[in-house]
């Protein structure tokens, strides 16, 4: 039987686990949402990020003369080890909780006020000398802390996780992209072939898309720097300090290194999370990226005999459990199951974006953890996919240039020497006749070998 | 300059154009709603389901006393012009107007009304001897007909276009299906070589995934076959005859054919639309099917030189402004495309289903709206898919072959006799030797030509 | 440093730790595809799924005389405790891997034999007197093991975990329902006043609503009843005993209790899995009838004062760190919040459904995690509702006779004695003079005081 | 019988009506493409960007010397004509065609080509002296043009009606919250009575929404200002001058007032529509905004006795055909479902996005389909909706006063003065005994009634 001790808010008591800092709201949430409890409780960015907030608030508070400087001290040291992950194993609530995330806003305050009460000598639950709302919360409302939380753990993860990982990728590519800029190969367009490109520039495509999703997430940023805290329980502010925003906000920035700023409109930072849902667009967006990628690097390495086969991929696993010998584009798959994961997380945030009313969107949680889960997974299989995939693709140079050579599209170089219907007769009768399109513009008469020589040359279509 | 005659509603008067048989309050509708008016006024779908809901509701009317004879004759002769589609011209309001489809409803109510006054010998407008109101939506409320008029149309749709169309490719493909039953090719699985199979085995799992998607349509019918008429306002039935909603159901069952009857419970028939929701979800998991067939028809008709090229499919048009004689898949496009389109309008059903409030559901217009545009548009896409692509189909036999020869996938039907872990020795060997399977087979000791020649024989492999 | 053991494959030699049964694919799987790795390992009910899987393939496989008895008796015994949780710990692997499954076929084979090999007395690692792949997955493929292993893992959670769940809310519901059949109150239509229901009724309708979800669950059974065991890699059987589908579909079925059966139609049962995306947009369709009766719940429980406030619920928690004694529907936001990540899951899945090609699809695992992922979440989610909120709805008995007495829209009982233009003209002089609706009938002239209590009974108009 | 003239492209010859301009594959693909004719033949927007391509590039070849100047003259002034919407009815083909467009491309190489023979005193249908291919078409390819005419008809679209209507709600709006900007009211959170606000405060927030969607549009320009025009077929510019993509982008600039420019990478141009996702991104946030936006303004509005009652919003039309008087939020309705089509219609275009392969991605023109019909939609219903709705948005002062008298969670203000919990003590006090916050806070004596006149001035607590 573990040891209890007695905890209370404005409900009256309940018994709470004696080794954990949690208090009477943490106690009640466990019991009333057991929902998901093994896949769904908040993981280190969130509670890293309440710990981040908590302390900025706290300082700020004592700056401005609403909280005792030792008080805040302690509330500051307690934090600290939210931050540092020291207390994760007394942030059990999950996901599926209040749509404020009040009972997370309300775990945070009780742990460190019971830490801070202990690193005063008090007596934890007494709520002396240390209060989780008169003091912990001073100033604050779940309704703005909770969305503060949320863009700090969001900004958090994407500059230390999803940009190094997605940049990494995007260089392997680049550095490809570069090795193989003159190595002339079959383009393909409607999955038919067409005029020559370079396998540089098909990569550089690739390259190109991840810039662009790379821009979009940026583009993402600032509306994410906007900070609710100030805003209190309507957005009015109402019993905080009315610089309380401005500061907190400075704290925060200070502390993590990035420009977080009190939000312009308070109402609207708790009402609404656009910026979530355009930061969730904006990795949708890039998921589509991905998965295009993916899905050219697998149908490039088709095969390895009766597919398309210009790639070669590295062989990283057995493929099959009954096909020996079988290699596949796991990573690839891999990959593209994250991209449709992202694209279906990204049709909850903004679903749960839509569904505010007046003061308050109450799918607070379950946006910033759908849009935490993609960061995480997109981070993850794209790292994967670089070191497994991506830095061992190598053309396969037979098959390029067998597949070039039989190319009938050569025959667009000649739509500025004879026009494009005498082109289209040639490659409909090499098509036809299987012959090779030289043959077949010779047998039409439309140029001389000589000219064909000189106006089919696949390296000079593609403008190297 | 347009002449016009008054008409009045409980707000007042309003002018009407002269040559138009709606009234007040379908003015009023064009005047507040002027919301995609080029390609959102409701087409014949939903304007002959209206008239078939008010014939049977004047029959049903009729007969249990509620409307003297003459006036539900009058009302029943009008509304048969407006199921013939002969006043289609006096139903001018779009999808995007009052969520309930009242104004739809009163349209319908007018037009019906103003037809069965001149039919009486009435004048246009009097309201009399035929009222909108109080003899042709008799018993009736909006948030009962425009439900009702839903499912009508939606049945119609769904019975008269769409499962002919598919069932038609179907067929298509399943006599393709008998014709290669034996016509062994290369199978391919994670886009890479696999154990054989035959074109018949290939094109009857397309067959299957249709049976499957008509199955799941036909799974959907009973909901829709269910009838909100009779609920009135809120579900109550107040204002209508006790026996009103089952005789009208009736009624339409036999002006449609269809099994139509009343729904056991109003208030959820009113409330809330998951048959359509659940009509939805079929049409994309048949959509599902449709883009996975589609897609393999394009790859397995890649090429036609560096691609699979395992198929021909008809050439049907120029493919290209600038690449003279290219080909390409353009059925499999605008199929693939219309799958799309599908799943985005599933995706709005499937969110204006969930947002119903109290006694109604205020999304009803877009939702039967984009039910019916994915019904059009599978059915007409897959008509022209089967008419100008899967008629067509062609096994490019030489190619097929070459690539049945090569692949190394063969080896599986070794892992019987000498187990996987050789099995899979002999298939890397040939691989990354670029050699045959039997030469690799012999030269690693671990079977006889004579044994290779028993044991490797690909039609055997297909079970066909 | 942690003890190891080198287990082989046909990439060669891998160290894995001594301590677990997994070899070496399993192995290479954790090294290549650290994605998610906190919340994306594979949990219980697919863990389960493929120990009973893999304990009916050695049923079959035995009786049908492809495996020895006793090889047959040892995998069985190690499926045995697969399938009781024994195991968990061995099975590290994630969601996000090879897209077949194949990496998870693969650990339950080589956790299957090494522990076979075990109890047998062989050594753990040598394949010896049992192998991984010629006989713990003997006449199977990744292919068809693993959306067997899906089907049943879906069928078993529906079954055990979601029917019930949502069952005992409905009941809940349906007692609440039968006792406030006579409670008269205001209907809502549009969010406004409309004419008068019972409570009974109101939550009369969620029932049905939660009756057709179920029965759209239910309509999703018979799909996921057909297994694709038998298929192995392409559809074809190759490598199985003919009868072997057969035989362990029946094996599989007996060991559940469900009526699982050899899908009759192989390669579309690997290469699409229609059954599953209908079973998410059933789970779907049930969401959104979630998410209309939770949205119900709150907004009639809106207030406690300055919102409608005909409902009271329990008071599970305080509500806000700032408003103190403020209660909020949080159960109403967690069951919302779910629905919302429901619909999320449900167009990944379907996205993912219309991926495949050619033989397989390659999204089996992200297809099947969300299903399981949707069940949990509304089992879980519902039952909190049930427990925390539904069972103790109460009818705020004053708020709602206020509001009833108030209501214009008890004038719709008039339409037929005065019709609806003169009943327009009395609601709308009491509207805009914020008048009775007797006074302004009466000022109006259009009927007597005795005919107003004769015509306008509240609970007559109900149809109770 | 309609008069026909004789047409040829790479195929043959087949009919087309004599009175039409447009040539033998724009024929060919009305047969083969009759999907959805009635609401998907490409409008006003894509037809003028056609033209406004075709006149820049007519302009760009003249200047480069790839055209003869009297080609180019001929060719400009037929796309004028396509400019100016002259040529509309020769424009007949939908938006489910070939994937790349190509088919609308040569429908206006056509167009122009017959109807430049015709200024130059040719024969329609010589293709001389203007070839629609050689000249028309002259270094380009539907692979360039097509999305080139894409982000034309896109940025047209969103500066001439998307911006200019939802900045004229948004202009109403902060009027309406000047207008109110101290008229305080209760807030609510969790559909809970909350603290106070102003209506201008309330009002604010949409405004502040409003103008955060439309940054968001704002941020999606750019992507939509880079042109694929100067790729040709796979991007690699082949047969188009050097300096074409460029000149061509300058030229459209000139032409439209919009700075439009050559892509940097046309690969990627051709490959992917990444900025055309981001629109549609941007538009669904946009939506999300409304949708919050709608509904508070429906529930506020909610009454008119039985709801919460606190806005009078205008009476456009009867509500009902049952229920006389009702008048329902029906501008509200009519926008929420434009939201949520924008959000399938997102759908679509994330999903058709990322199906792109190798040098083409092949769902063009559903992607612009989307993307158009949702900005005319959102322009559409915004506009209805500002000027017969929120323009004639009023207060009910009267019930916002009695809402704001007994709101409860005026107690706060008291937070700060005698602490969280004894403030809960008070207001919980007073909830379960229907009292009012003053005599509950006397009755605790937890402050005076000089303190509690002094602390809670519900003005002051808004911080206005």
């Amino acid at each position: 039987m573990t040891a209890t001790r007695t905890e209370t808010d404005s409900m009256g008591t309940i018994d709470v686990p004696a080794d954990r800092y949690w208090g009477a709201q943490t106690q009640r949430s466990i019991h009333h949402f057991p929902i998901g409890v093994d896949r769904f409780r908040w993981q280190r960015p969130v509670i890293r990020a309440l710990g981040l907030l908590k302390r900025g608030a706290a300082e700020a508070n004592a700056e401005l003369g609403e909280l005792p400087k030792e008080l805040g001290a302690w509330i500051a040291q307690a934090a600290d080890e939210v931050i540092a992950g020291k207390l994760d194993d007394h942030f059990p609530l999950v996901v599926f909780q209040t749509g404020s995330g009040t009972q997370s806003n309300m775990n945070a305050n009780e742990v460190i006020a019971n830490r801070a009460i202990e690193l005063a000598g008090g007596i934890i639950g007494s709520k002396a000398p240390v209060h989780p709302n008169d003091h912990v919360n001073r100033g604050q409302s779940s309704n703005d802390t909770f969305p503060t939380a949320m863009h700090i753990a969001v900004v958090e993860e994407i500059h230390h996780r999803l940009l190094p990982a997605v940049s990494q990728l995007r260089d392997t590519l680049a550095t490809k992209a570069d090795a193989y800029a003159t190595l002339v190969k079959t383009g393909r367009t409607h999955l038919q072939d067409a005029t020559p490109i370079t396998l540089g520039q098909e990569i550089g495509a690739w390259v190109a898309q991840l810039d662009f999703g790379l821009a979009t997430i940026q583009q993402a940023l600032p509306g994410l720097y906007d900070l609710a805290i100030g805003g209190t329980a309507v957005g009015t502010g109402l019993n905080a300090h009315p610089a309380f925003g401005d500061t907190a906000a400075a704290k925060i920035s200070a502390l993590t290194g990035f420009p977080f700023r009190s939000a312009s409109n308070k109402f609207f930072a708790l009402a609404a999370h656009d910026a979530l849902v355009n930061t969730s667009a904006a990795l949708r967006t890039l998921a589509g990226g991905l998965m295009k990628l993916a899905n050219d690097v697998r149908w490039l390495a088709s095969g390895p005999r009766c597919g398309i086969g210009e790639l070669r991929i590295p062989e990283n696993e057995p493929g099959s459990s009954i096909m020996p010998g079988k290699v596949n584009p796991t990573q690839c798959e891999a990959l593209t199951m994250v991209c449709v994961q992202v694209f279906g997380n990204d049709a909850a945030v903004a679903f749960a974006g839509s569904q505010g009313n007046f003061q308050l969107n109450v799918f607070k949680p379950v946006m910033v953890h759908n849009v935490l889960e993609s960061i995480e997974l997109i981070a993850d299989a794209v790292t994967a996919f670089d070191q497994h995939c991506a830095q061992g693709i190598e053309p396969e140079t037979t098959k390029i240039a067998e597949n070039l050579n039989n190319n009938l599209m050569l025959v667009t170089a000649l739509n500025r020497h004879i026009g494009y219907d005498k082109a289209a007769q040639i490659a409909k009768k090499a098509h036809h006749e299987g012959t090779t399109l030289k043959s077949a513009a010779l047998a039409l008469g439309h140029l001389t070998e000589a000219q064909y020589q000189d106006w089919i040359i696949p390296l000079d279509m593609t403008h190297p």
